[in-house]
């Protein structure tokens, strides 16, 4: 990160190299999902090379008065590899959601944690010479729309824009945020499961409020220590689970990886056999674009909104859900989610039962707290 | 229909009594689909009571600058009969669509022939004060928006709007009509199979190139006929053949009847046994949304694009698709189509090869040209 004074405050800009960290570091934290890192970067990068360094601004930073909008790519993340971006649909997008607002947009945010999601805004916010704000809405990936710490503040995600890379857009002004999810999935399915989104207009003074903060500095630094360990070749895992006081929970290989792909989302499950100090064990992690539940030997040992991610067993390089592949060797690790999940109706939105598992949410301390790194 | 006259020129305007016609009569062309007409009939007449008679105008009479605006509903007609609107969706998607154009809205028109696709026009128009212009995109009613005599004319579908009962509302800019269709059906069946809708934006001069001419009071004198003769306690079979140049293809009672909503349209058959001169002969009715083809004992007798219609054997009123129930007698019968749809792009875009029919159009009457009335 590049950094300047002026006057007394610090001017961060995110360099070429930080964009390598924060797409590693961004799929860490986006619990398999948030999309493939390597085209968010490509495009992220590609926005710097043209543009120059994009300036990071600390939420406290922000004006109570000044637009914020996030930036963000929906549909199923294992597409998006294949069905690349024209480049246009980012800025088109959010051009269009801010034209319903009579105030010119201050900055950029990511709407969640994630390979893509965290590298799309850094792209728009560079195309329209904007700054990113170092927060996310998730502090993590999530599979819905509404399920941003925004929602819960009551944040209307309409007006809602999407783009495709054809040059279809479609603007949706809806009653709720539910219907957002509906009527955007049901476009994104029909023209071929990947949007560029523009959505949840908010001030600052909101997203002071209820923005995860300072999300984007910290997938840097998690990737930073990705990319230096691997110099030094040595694991990475001990210095991520330190930074974000998780736990290390299985190791094997995975023998079987079942996908579906026709609801729009990436919905399946992962089947591992342990190795080493795991040996004799199995594990079953279980996704919706993002891990939604880590059983081992049938019991759960983390489970959503707690942050489940599966790591290369060597690199420590993150492997999302779409990557995921019969004979890789990996490391499990789990990660408390931000505190705003944790209350009732964070886990009303985000919980266990809302994805349909009948079980209650136990935090991962409790769960994993045993065998804790 | 009242008259008044103003220098050389006729004013017509519709009236309650108008729109009881327009009902009827559109249905006879809607060839068993646009809608059921109660619904749609009931909208126009209300607007008419609390705005007036609604000006119609010629489609000479409209300047070749003005900017002529078409108002629809779309999706199964079956459900729009139990999933009520809430009154303001066809004026704020005609506002929507509008918006896009730096000039006021000259008049409204009917994009189809059908019970509900003729009215709701009426219904826009009144709430509006803007005149209806005597014509339609299709002199019939097809399921499909690229289906009008305007995109044959290069009429672009988009910018369309598409607003729901609840409040929600959805705006698509497309590349082509076809993604038009993908995406309001998409947004159509994800908020419940019904939506009001504002496309198809043209200038005066486009209108008269393309438009079927005359479509609204043919609509009406068919209806008064059927009136009529119900007053006088006969049939008005005939007297729809001699005005439209159509054929009795088959008089039965419905034996079976077979519909499939899944897909945003109302697809099935409806099988009848022969009455009369018909009897020992039985009949097949296809459909999808509208009448596709119509065989006699395993033979085709008219084909889509033709208009093929089941009137009350009684009463001559039609009875669209969602209104065929087992026991009914009915009539068949059948019309030849506007002549663009006869051209080679017409039946690219509507011919039974459209509909997945491995058979060329033949048209009305040579089909049944040996036995029409």
């Amino acid at each position: 990160m590049s950094q300047q004074t002026l006057g007394g405050m610090v001017l961060k800009s995110l360099t070429m190299q930080d964009i390598e960290y924060l797409a590693i570091g961004a799929a860490v934290l986006g619990s398999g999902g948030g999309g493939d890192p390597y085209l968010g970067k490509l495009m992220a990068q590609q926005a710097i090379m043209e543009k120059g360094e994009v300036p990071l601004v600390d939420v406290d930073d922000v004006p109570d008065d000044k637009l914020i909008i996030p930036s963000a790519m929906m549909g199923a993340p294992a597409v998006m590899v294949e069905k690349l971006p024209n480049g246009q649909e980012p800025e088109k997008a959010l051009k269009a959601v801010a034209s319903f607002f009579e105030q010119e947009v201050y900055g950029i945010i990511s709407i969640e944690a994630g390979g893509i999601n965290s590298c799309i805004p850094v792209y728009t916010a560079g195309r329209l010479g904007l700054p990113l704000i170092d927060c996310d809405g998730m502090g993590r990936a999530f599979p819905e729309i509404p399920m941003v710490t925004f929602s819960i503040g009551g944040v209307e995600a309409s007006p809602m824009v999407c783009c495709d890379e054809k040059g279809n857009k479609v603007v949706i002004e809806s009653i709720n945020n539910a219907w957002i999810e509906t009527l955007s999935r049901a476009v994104t399915v029909a023209w071929g499961l990947s949007s560029f989104i523009g959505l949840y207009v908010m001030d600052g003074k909101t997203l002071k409020k209820y923005a995860v903060r300072g999300t984007i500095s910290l997938a840097m630094e998690i990737g930073r220590r990705i990319v230096k360990s691997n110099e030094r070749k040595v694991s990475p895992v001990d210095s991520i689970l330190e930074m974000t006081e998780g736990f290390r929970l299985f190791e094997g290989k995975v023998t079987d990886v079942q996908r579906d792909l026709t609801t729009g989302f990436v919905r399946g499950k992962a089947i591992l056999d342990g190795i080493d100090a795991y040996r004799g064990s199995s594990a079953t992690l279980e996704f919706q674009n993002e891990y939604l539940v880590a059983y081992q030997d049938g019991k759960s040992v983390a489970m959503v909104p707690d942050l489940i991610t599966s790591l290369d067993r060597e690199t420590g390089n993150p492997i999302t859900t779409e990557h995921l592949r019969y004979g890789q060797r990996i490391v499990i690790i789990g990660m408390p989610c931000a505190a705003i999940w944790r209350t009732e109706v964070g886990l009303a939105q985000v919980g266990p039962r809302y994805f349909k598992y009948d079980i209650d949410y136990i935090p991962i301390e409790e769960l994993a707290g045993g065998k804790g790194s």
